[in-house]
């Protein structure tokens, strides 16, 4: 049966690192459980910058699912399209505003009854200057993916906000097969045509089509 | 770069199917976007069997992504293991029960706060004799994942209530690459483990281990 060559999958606990195997140029990674460990009274357990929604220090750092999460992510170069039911992690927010500084082509595509929550992140992008779009159906737009240059898929159960990250047991899936990213690739720009404000079409004209 | 060798991944929407690539037996399968195509005004569409909330068939037929789950649950041999945010689709918990009363093991983890909801399938299959474990804290247990005779992962973004499968956008991958499967199969057997009912620790004992 046709398998992966190169493959590194690994569970990641906030401040715990269970790599199951590793060869070569990580092509294929399980980030996950996120924050499992803390489930289990780990108050107090220190060294895990990422998961303390109040650290002063801008971008988490050590070896945490968020950090690595971050990591991939800061790795972009020329583009990061991000399709994200609901976005309020502070620490993922300034992740994206620095590679729209950088000059790295950011869009988001959002669930239009999520972005205007408490503690969303998506206004202060748009403020930044970030393209935003947002469904226009009654319906949740909620997958949870990002794509790097085109290349690199990050999928999975983690909404990106800090609930999910410091409590929730969640999964992230980063693939870099070509089938998959185009596949997910594909959907995104269908999505960001579908939600270009030019298309709205609020009395469904598109009925009959 | 490796990749794999048999691959067939597909954007399949409620009743429309367009297939990315396909080669011998699918390893792969991309099910997704559920119900994209409900979003633009296809009310009064036909041949949807699966999509029909009051269907009255017991199983979704056609080639609907809800039906082509249906047929990866039931192709299940010896064994199902299920981790599921909520659970309220009435289709799907009929193929898990049809799948049981086969004599399948099935065993499932799910969210104790989303678990006695209205409309959850959770009292329903723990009736029918299925083992059913719960987390024990206020975060969510957020994954929507199963496997398939300890050799089909299927995950994603989608969780298993109508609303999801009628409404969203939503992807959902079917993945049989051992070393995928692996990561998700130790992920369950830890949290089937550590959600033991003999294992409760409601005073946190653990926290200094």
């Amino acid at each position: 049966e046709g398998r992966a060559a190169a493959l590194a999958a690994g569970w990641l606990c906030c401040g715990a690192l269970a790599v199951a195997a590793c060869g070569g140029p990580a092509l294929r990674e399980v980030l996950s459980p996120f924050a499992a460990l803390l489930h289990r009274g780990a108050a107090g357990r220190g060294g895990e910058p990422g998961c303390r929604p109040a650290c002063p220090c801008p971008l988490p750092s050590g070896d945490t699912a968020l950090s690595r999460l971050v990591r991939r992510l800061l790795s972009a170069r020329r583009s990061l399209d991000l399709c994200l039911f609901c976005f309020s992690c502070p620490q993922l927010g300034r992740a994206v505003q620095l590679l729209h500084r950088r000059g790295v082509r950011v869009r988001l595509v959002t669930d239009a009854q999520y972005m205007g929550l408490h503690g969303s992140q998506i206004g202060r992008l748009r403020h930044a200057g970030i393209q935003v779009r947002h469904d226009q159906h009654s319906g949740y737009m909620h997958h949870k993916f990002a794509i790097v240059d085109q290349r690199t898929l990050i999928t999975g159960s983690l909404n990106w906000t800090s609930q999910a990250i410091q409590s929730n047991r969640e999964n992230v899936l980063v693939v870099e097969d070509a089938e998959y990213v185009k596949a997910f690739q594909d959907e995104f720009e269908r999505i960001w045509e579908e939600y270009n404000p030019a298309n709205y079409s609020f009395f469904s004209q598109r009925q009959n089509e």
